[in-house]
């Protein structure tokens, strides 16, 4: 008889509940909560109270919603005995953050606080705290502080203490009220297990935590604002679990949500891209994956610290305990193809893709496929969203070069998927020279389900096989394994995430390999693509900001 | 009563004979004869014998079928009095050259010649003598010709010693068999006043003849083929005659072809794009005449000879007697603008066009307009068709550079605009800083009647303001004025061209003027263009010359 976890991931618009064979990882029955409030990003909700822009919020509501929607959903359908179920974990975006009460109630819930924006989730891609962000690096830079360097030289306006001192900035009577500041993917946890245990993820890649340091200095924090003074002994805590802990048993309540015995074990919170990587098999140095959609995170392990350029984070433990996990990233990928689909396709191809009754991107794919590497002579920058890695720079801005007359629509489209693939050995090689081996690549996320030639362009231009992750939820996967972890072996799960990936997690037999003669090809346009790469990303050439600081006086010279 | 003249302009798919007052230049009456064969550029009329790639040929015949049928038409429709017609002026493209016997028979009007590619009219653009240019400039090199830099230090595959070379070459029994080597502008005053005459525009601006040096030096030819040595005395003429001169009277054929009395003043051919100078009022230093279309040249007069950097040519009495006339050029213009519209725009545009009953290149110009000088933040090199001026470097391709996700077709469109008047700035100051005034523009062809806010642009980027030539079909008019100068004013014509021009030549009330503010924001743009344009264009970088071996290799490297 079997045994069963539960994996929660906790999206942007929805949330997705899976039940796994604890086993062999098969994915028995899945349940999608679409998020009754979705992205509140023009006004709150039941109120008039409107947004401004750059703003991005949620409800919790949602959150528990989809608890008591998802969970009863996949134990009815797949019928597994309650006692078979031995584990749940989640998984969550990040930094989404809240502001609650000394129990866990969040600030919005409350109806003195209701029509106040700074009381509800600040979601990942809320990007109103730019302010506070370049004051955190400002700071920082003045201070010297060492921790800078693990994040690249650079702390996100998406990440934990610039939403914090947002709040503070503009509301500071929510910030008075709020007695805990927590991520969102803690918050779920604790609903679950009635405790609040934080997790060694967030705090490290979002939290500016580090297992060796903790957090920055309280003189730090004061620099920043002296009401932030005591920020984390006052609001959060320095007590940080390690992924896969068992963060405790279900509640009571939360068994009457969810129909789950009280007392099952409910593991330490993770974030979705995260724990993607032992859901990609990978929990061993050498081996990067590879989170491809809208834009690539960029995940591989190793045994030591090491500087790497521009990289996101490095945290130990921070994606498989006993390891450094390092994070980079392009901020513009498959954005980059979508932008270029809805504005630089001409009619002849929308109407070739309706009548064969596909989707425009896969026609572009099929006519970039009849292509041989270099045939086109363009050569891109995939900056349409600036450079995340290894340039952290959100200033730069797109190239195309090499236009003629005879220059068509799909020879553009696979120029694009050409310099995104050039992006991704920037990094892949920052990695290696930065003493931190990838051997391996491993593809998770939507593009390499949709985009084959994508997946072998990557391939040929990085030189490495590819692998793909078997699971098309990963995530969820990934949160039921580190369920499994938290009920342990002798509960019929595993004592490690190592052993849990080992049994789990699975690679699809399709690998992409380099094809003899491309690479060859794809090396010299790749020296081409750095010689560009250094000239407008390194100061040699700034026209990229200078059109944006001309565009900016242009707005604000009036019509 | 009046006085009349006629212009018939010879272009590239199409002649056109129009019949002007010589009194204010009004045209009265058109005609348009379409070619019978157009241009010829797969299989020669009536035979199998298929052309290779790059090949253009026409028929002579369509030429003289041009004054059967429009000369007859326009004289008939308007009942002029034939007594009144005092001259009939020409003007071709150029170099557009034919073998002939020594009577002027084109030889592929002989049965015996006619299946040879080489007996037929090589028009301007056939483009398949480019190994002989790469000869021609070569040895020019190799034996220090001065003259190299009266053409920008590059003789084009399209001029007419390439062309003759390609002849020698690939058919020497045509070439031995060719008792003339002749312009078509040339080949038709032959046809209509019996002599061969040739002019000093096309032997200036193509075929290296110079007022002060005549032609290349025997040597020079011999070099390039010993069976060449004496191609200028063989089947050339030292004799070269000014624009405006008589040619001839009308023969009693060519009376019997075209309606007019037999003795009418037949004008020294000229050239499309020279012809429109004086049609723009210009006959004197310090006005640029920039006829734009699909590509754009530009004409400036001199009084004294200048080295400009990348021109395409300087000559004296080449476009007005008694001045230098200079030359340059940009490869790419509208077909940029035309390529964009066809491999660029997404379907919403065209749909919002068709709606809207206009051509989509007016629905793009409306929305461009609504965006103010640096907006997009967008910057172009225009180089889809390399670039001639100044850089004379056909290699070179096109850059659009500072695309984000939000960057539409509309910014792009303007943004292509930019670079193309970025690009002419680049000619107007190199003329200047070679010691050519450059005060005013006149423009003239089709851009200026279709694209305002082009027009507005280009007088922002350059500060400088733009009048239009009042006629739509100023080569035509330019030839009448000749043909009113070869009467002679006796004959109730004009002496000079610039007495012509002063009665005959027309510019529009509405001009354009540099807008307060923009040529501002235009400055810093445009440095940044130069930038690039020294950094892409000079060596710095060499990428697209790269990416274009590459292009190449991948070809030949087969499937």
């Amino acid at each position: 008889m079997g045994k069963y976890a539960i994996g929660v991931d906790f999206g942007t618009e929805s949330g997705r509940a899976v039940l796994v064979d604890v086993a062999d990882g098969r994915e028995l029955v899945t349940s999608v909560y679409r998020y009754a409030n979705g992205v509140i990003d023009e006004k709150l909700p039941g109120t008039d109270v409107r947004l401004e822009p750059d703003w991005a919020l949620q409800d919790p509501n949602d959150y528990v919603e989809t608890f008591k929607q998802t969970i009863p959903a996949i134990l009815a359908e797949s019928g597994v005995d309650l006692a078979d179920v031995i584990g749940i974990g989640i998984d969550f975006t990040a930094c989404t953050m809240l502001p609650t009460t000394a129990d866990g109630t969040p600030l919005c819930f409350l109806p003195e606080w209701r029509e106040n924006p700074h009381a509800w989730v600040k979601l990942w891609k809320h990007h109103a705290a730019q302010p506070e962000a370049d004051k955190i690096n400002e700071v920082a830079r003045q201070m010297s502080q060492a921790w800078l360097e693990r994040y690249g030289g650079k702390i996100s306006s998406e990440w934990f203490f610039s939403k914090v001192l947002q709040i503070l900035d503009e509301a500071p009577e929510v910030y008075d009220a709020s007695d805990r500041l927590i991520e969102a993917a803690d918050w779920v946890v604790w609903q679950l297990c009635g405790e609040e245990k934080r997790n060694a993820c967030t705090a490290g890649y979002k939290a500016i935590w580090s297992k060796a340091d903790g957090f920055p200095a309280r003189e730090y924090f004061a620099a920043l604002d002296p009401r932030l003074a005591d920020v984390v002994d006052a609001k959060m805590s320095r007590q940080v679990y390690a992924l896969g802990e068992r963060a405790g048993g279900l509640t009571a309540q939360a068994a009457g949500w969810t129909g789950l015995r009280e007392g099952t074990a409910v593991a330490i919170a993770n974030v979705d891209a995260h724990v993607t990587v032992p859901a990609a098999t990978v929990v061993e140095p050498g081996r990067m994956v590879m989170i491809m959609g809208t834009s690539i995170c960029h995940m591989v392990l190793g045994e030591e610290p090491k500087v790497v350029e521009g990289m996101c984070g490095v945290v130990e433990d921070g994606i498989i305990p006993g390891l450094f996990g390092f994070e980079a990233g392009q901020s513009g990928v498959g954005d980059i193809f979508a932008w270029f689909v809805d504005h630089g396709v001409p009619p002849e191809y929308h109407v070739l893709a309706r009548e064969r009754g596909i989707d425009l991107h896969r026609l572009l794919e099929e006519e970039a496929a009849k292509l041989k590497p270099g045939e086109s002579g363009l050569l891109a920058l995939d900056w349409w969203n600036g450079n995340r890695s290894v340039l952290v720079d959100v200033d730069l801005t797109g190239v195309l070069l090499g236009m003629t007359l005879a220059t068509t629509a799909p020879q553009i489209y696979r120029a694009l998927i050409e310099a995104t693939a050039f992006g991704t050995r920037v990094i892949v090689e920052a990695f290696e020279s930065g003493g931190v081996a990838v051997e391996e690549l491993v593809a998770a996320g939507g593009l390499p389900e949709k985009n084959k030639l994508l997946m072998q362009i990557y391939a040929d231009v990085t030189g490495r096989e590819i692998k793909v992750v078997a699971s098309a939820q990963a995530p969820a996967l990934g949160s039921a394994m580190h369920g499994a972890v938290a009920a342990g072996r002798r509960a019929g799960g595993y004592d490690t995430i190592a052993e849990a990936a080992q049994k789990m997690a699975h690679l699809k037999e399709e690998t992409f390999r380099p094809v003899a003669g491309h690479n060859a090809v794809y090396d010299q346009l790749y020296a081409e693509y750095v010689r560009l790469y250094d000239y407008f990303g390194r100061g040699q050439n700034d026209v990229m900001k200078t059109l944006k600081r001309i565009k900016a006086e242009s707005w604000g010279a009036g019509s």
